[in-house]
């Protein structure tokens, strides 16, 4: 059965408007510009995956108090300020080659406004005041860092592996997550054996969805999202079931690929490269490690009595397995 | 009599030293590309004022301790991270109209390693462990990007006053360097007294700091940095001289001088705009305001006892209104 998100966050229903309602107002500033600029921030309106699963793991032992509010903005928050970034190089290769003025501007102001919303995080975790918290915050936040600078480093000196991989995405993606969902249920209970769980539980949902998101290169995603199906590899970044192809075939075979995948996005080369992948068993091999990863994450539940957030928590792993977008 | 650098950290030879070393350890990593890029960044050797202030205030009331050099290392970097976040501005403008692939790998980096550096500022704040600290430096970050984004605001909507330039080069200038003073005197003093008043010797002396270097832009600086004497309006950036000479003169000609600044380097407009705000006492205006912070720095050092440490916080004052670069 289709599981829909709707559905997921029927637990948490009134704490997630609360939880809008103050991430909206943490960003307001009495600078005109940071207002425009964050109008269209909240416009864009991600899924907001990580302040839904920090309430959900708050839920897991009573009721979600004022930190746990100002935890999941400041996780919503990071998350925010790691997009802009991105966005700064994103625009700058759309435009390649010819950029405006206007476009420089909002390159510095993409930058800033990616500051500006570490600098509010740094704030929220400040005024939440735990010492354990900050430790895990600010490592994350190293963490977050080195693991997208680690990637772009390894794509250019082609030395990614399966080990380099696994790490990156737990830098770049899963440490975040589980940082979010074990800061959720740190509001709600004392108890450390808690802490660990929803540190693995985040941890491991957080692999099988960096895991699902790079499978979409290679099985793309539904048409709704505008992406056509194909391999796209973005910058060189090589990931899993290609990573996996690598390993079974050798090293002339391996030349041939990235040259085929250096000339862009050729079709033929793209469904040469693809069928390969396939036969290699790239992609069954991908598909088995998320379905690992997704049953630690439901398994380090165990602990928990039932109850209608551990239910949710249990079917955001398997929505995860069946989205499309 | 000229004051030089060298003379005025002698008394912090030894500790200046200490830094440097645990500076350049700080940002190694294991990713190749971020050591990489920090060694050009440590060759690029800034002044680095905000750590040598920082050490001469803990020197004020007994010895550094490993607290103070982690309070250096992390002023250190958050000011290194904001010059980086700066350059990715600075180069794309440069080379307008035509970026290679090169300069936006350079971009991504750039932004990416800016953000190391904050997320490596985070960890020393919360080493460092101290809730006042924490408070100080989570509003201070605040307070940095604010101002940079304040200012391009400004410069863009045309709206700046006088009260609203000190406002801004307080947040993007003088507040990282109240910090580190404040941080400074905090590792070695537990009274509050002591701190207040270097809070006040680094915002005011940060604020003379600014006003020197927007001078600069209508005085120009010595031939040895290469920059010729004259006009440099960035991005129509109104600072203090200019601002003064708007308000002694009618709505007129301010759109005549406007006009002519917007025409870019063009020298002859340059000349006649410099002879304006000096017949109008723009720069007069500018030097007596310097000259009444740098007097309020020194006299914030009132409540300690003469000391060689002493001794140099003073002359930095000094050192400042004689600069020529």
């Amino acid at each position: 059965m289709k599981i829909s998100l709707n559905d997921l966050i029927r637990p948490i229903h009134a704490e997630f408007n609360t939880f809008q309602h103050e991430f909206e107002d943490m960003l307001k500033s009495h600078v005109f510009l940071i207002n425009q600029v964050m109008k269209y921030v909240v416009a864009q309106k991600g899924k907001k995956l990580r302040p839904m699963l920090l309430l959900l793991a708050a839920k897991l032992r009573g009721e979600c108090t004022p930190d746990t509010y100002r935890a999941a903005c400041l996780v919503e928050t990071l998350h925010t300020a790691t997009l802009v970034h991105d966005d700064v190089v994103d625009e700058a290769e759309t435009r390649r080659g010819l950029p405006s003025i206007n476009s420089i501007w909002r390159n510095k102001v993409s930058v800033l406004i990616g500051d500006y919303l570490f600098s509010k995080a740094l704030i929220n975790m400040v005024h939440l005041g735990k010492p354990q918290l900050l430790k895990l915050l600010s490592e994350t936040s190293d963490r977050l860092v080195t693991g997208e600078i680690d990637q772009i480093d390894r794509a250019r000196s082609d030395t990614m592996t399966e080990e380099a991989y696994f790490r990156m995405i737990d830098d770049k993606t899963a440490s975040l997550l589980a940082a979010g969902c074990q800061m959720g249920i740190m509001t709600t209970s004392s108890e450390e054996a808690d802490w660990q769980a929803l540190g693995q539980y985040g941890h491991n949902f957080g692999i099988a969805f960096q895991l699902k998101d790079d499978l979409f290169d290679f099985e793309g995603r539904e048409a709704s999202v505008g992406k056509p199906i194909g391999l796209d590899l973005k910058h060189n970044m090589v990931t899993l079931p290609l990573i996996h192809t690598f390993s079974k075939i050798d090293l002339r075979e391996q030349k041939r690929i990235k040259r085929a995948l250096s000339k862009g996005k050729d079709k033929a080369n793209q469904k040469m490269v693809l069928e390969l992948v396939k036969r290699t068993g790239g992609l069954d091999h991908a598909k088995q490690r998320l379905q690992e990863f997704s049953d630690r994450a439901i398994q380090s539940l165990d602990r928990f009595p039932d109850s209608s957030a551990k239910h949710s928590l249990t079917q955001f792993v398997e929505f995860n397995i069946q989205r499309e977008k």
